[in-house]
């Protein structure tokens, strides 16, 4: 099997000039960036978790699982090069299963100029796993991290939050492009993507830089994803609540200096809305203001896997 | 969960030279080799497939899970500088279960210089699944690729093969050290390491190659594995057909000329013995001679993922 979906994507795959040598042999010969740096991550997706196999085209989940590489990518400032694609798939069907969730996977790698370079492909009892790690370069302007935001930066966010679930979550647009042109343009202290719910990266982006943030929960802007699944749940989340923990938004989240914020507010470079959600403050923690005008704790929320 | 397993894995990762940033950021951040090429691999581990857990300690899945990705750079005459290990754990004793698969690939890791650089750890209510992407640099003597065979070399290989499965598909050492020593020593055309079966994986290599193979059966080495499962199974299957099909025996398959075959033969450089075990042929296929002495076809086995 692994043989005829080896020559399946062979007949597939276009030359690419940071592969020196692709699918076929034991492993991939890639050429890195002039500076010699490659930026690599990995992410695993699964069936019942991620995805419901069965309730969606699988040409969604394999576009998701290389899109969540290369919002991880997008989240350094990286731009991706090369993908590697390790599946488990059931004994019956796999095949072409694979070509389906490949078939999902080509459009969005042909449009970032991703090469398929390599990867395994196992069967199994078990359900569908989807396992891509996806290798970049990183821009003239450095790679992003999550440490560098300083107390004072105005915390920065693409796009609107909540409710993926109803289908973003599969079909969003890695921020590639965006935090490219973003950095092309603008100096930004910290980033990374939002995952796991925007409060809950937040306070990770805050942990990572040693401060604390403020939020301006009148500022953070909801999805209409988040309101229709508050309306169709009636469980007493609110909207904002779905923005604030929901996660697999894939939307970048930036500190930015406030003057440079102001001229990004202002100019909105991008084809996807910047807003200001508040600022980074001194005290670690996540914190907003009540009624009153009082700073208030606030928990971070989000999706973390849990295991005991 | 993560979150606890990341600081866990923080505090024993140690730096390494080729990483500019390691676990904690969105991705990792690594430095080629001089020559800026870098060579990837990636291979997925699944319960009941790869491993039985619950009947093996999980660090002898952990390390295996990173040997079988080290010795494919092996195949590709590659160093390896860094991995990165994506896992699906089960939702009760997950936490507990990632710690002593990594408590078994850190010792693997340490002696290869291998610097565990990133991942993913989710949990769900399926199997196990480990699924690791190692990354190398090849040695001043280029890739050894799988293409490169030609008629009249002589088949080359390390070690000895059949019945892995009785424990040394656990506790096999990826045959780093080995090619790398070799190649400084002598010219090798082509290799590979044999993961799916003696035969199986020799028919691939002269398939890339664009030739065949005779193999002399008289001079396969057998493991004293094969033997033992052998008279175990009682099934029919004699010592030399474990040899032949077993797979996982993680040696090293390669092809080098006949007087360069001969100089490795005498001079014995490596701790593991090499034998040669045929020649390649210009004819296609795979092939041996019968008690008469007649050319016949063998028919390659091996592992491979079944599906339909």
């Amino acid at each position: 099997m692994e043989r005829e979906l080896i020559r399946w994507l062979q007949a597939r795959v276009k030359p690419h000039p940071a592969i020196d040598l692709g699918i076929g042999d034991d492993a991939a010969v890639l050429r890195a960036a002039r500076d010699g740096r490659i930026v690599i991550t990995t992410d695993m997706l699964m069936d019942r978790v991620d995805f419901v196999l069965g309730e969606v085209d699988p040409r969604r989940i394999g576009r998701k699982a290389l899109a969540v590489n290369l919002s991880d990518l997008a989240a350094m400032g990286a731009w991706p090069t090369a993908a590697f694609v390790a599946l488990a798939l059931p004994r019956t069907g796999g095949l072409e299963l694979a070509k389906q969730l490949y078939d999902g996977l080509f459009p969005l790698a042909n449009e970032f100029g991703v090469a398929i370079a390599g990867g395994d492909t196992n069967s199994w009892d078990g359900p569908l796993v989807i396992s891509i790690t996806a290798v970049g370069e990183v821009s003239d302007h450095g790679q992003m991290l999550r440490s560098g935001a300083r107390p004072g930066d105005a915390i920065l966010v693409t796009g609107s939050f909540g409710g993926s679930i109803l289908g973003r979550h599969f079909d969003f647009t890695p921020r590639v492009r965006e935090v490219l042109r973003l950095r092309d343009l603008h100096r930004v202290h910290a980033g990374m993507d939002v995952s796991d719910g925007l409060s809950l990266d937040l306070s990770r982006l805050c942990e990572a830089s040693g401060c604390g943030a403020e939020l301006d929960l009148s500022a953070v802007p909801i999805s209409p994803d988040a309101t229709r699944l508050a309306e169709m749940r009636c469980d007493g989340q609110t909207p904002l609540d779905h923005a604030l923990g929901d996660g697999e938004d894939f939307e970048l989240l930036m500190a930015v200096a406030p003057d440079e914020a102001e001229r990004i507010l202002t100019g909105q470079p991008l084809d996807v809305p910047i807003t200001r959600i508040g600022q980074f403050v001194s005290e670690p923690g996540l914190w907003t203001r009540d009624a009153s005008g009082r700073r208030v704790p606030l928990t971070p929320r989000g999706y973390e896997h849990g295991v005991t």
